[in-house]
């Protein structure tokens, strides 16, 4: 390797949503965080989680049946979901490729749990997401996932808010 | 201006206080941030925030003269600390200069507010600060300037964790 510049592997983990905000982050990463970076070897690592799978104990044969067809059905909606967002995801990036690696990642579980060990797992640098900008309510009921991602990930995150004009 | 290539500026923000945490944060943003902008032409902005004086309202004229020596010193207190703060800060940047402009600013008042309002005064493109990991009952009382600079600042935040082994 004598003789050779290397250049360190930077992983950039985009956690990505049916929301514009995430699309929004996305393309701030891409046009903004890694603007003009001729130099480095960057992978952004896409994320997407699907919420978890419901559970169902305790069910008799009937029931069994129809939630059987239930959860099949909320399957396809989250796959569909996934295959949505991550379609989405490719027209932000499209011009970016192939001078930036892109990988696409589908978790399954709650997202901000998710996101944390797939920061751990996938050796990202920099963790971004969008912020939703919920209001009192919903933010008290869903919790903030970029709130619990401050406090739990190790890597430095970058929340990146959605200018209210675009 | 033909023929030349205008690049644009961006300005960063760096919050630093008296914490190793804020220090890691710039450290990180020198070092790791600018190296994804080798080629633009960026200002780093470093805004120390000291804390609001006390207000005396009534005071007889004999605790006035107490409080106005206890001021005096506070004051003195707050302007060393700035001072010692900025020269930490120096420290850090020294080998990045002057490659990468950097302007200090010191500001007074409820840190989480006077950071957000410096973002618009600015123009910053990005605010970095350091995340000072407290436990629940000091996160409590004093309020987490991060979480509050999340839903309060228009710009992306970058919220930059110090490893443990540093």
């Amino acid at each position: 390797m004598e003789g050779e510049t290397i250049v360190k592997e930077r992983r950039i983990l985009v956690a990505v949503d049916e929301s514009e905000e995430s699309m929004y982050a996305l393309s701030w990463c891409l046009n903004d965080l890694l603007s003009l970076h001729t130099n480095t070897n960057t992978t952004v690592l896409l994320l997407y989680v699907k919420p978890p799978p419901p559970a169902y104990s305790s069910l008799d044969a009937t029931e069994y049946i129809f939630a059987g067809d239930a959860i099949a059905s909320m399957e396809k909606y989250s796959r569909d979901l996934a295959h949505s967002v991550m379609s989405r995801a490719e027209e932000v990036y499209r011009d970016f490729h192939p001078r930036v690696k892109v990988e696409k990642k589908v978790g399954s579980g709650d997202a901000k749990e998710v996101i944390c060990v797939a920061v751990e797992k996938l050796g990202a640098d920099i963790l971004v997401m969008g912020s939703h900008d919920y209001g009192f309510f919903k933010r008290a009921l869903l919790g903030s996932v970029s709130d619990y991602c401050t406090k739990h990930v190790k890597c430095p995150l970058v929340v990146v808010k959605r200018p209210k004009n675009v």
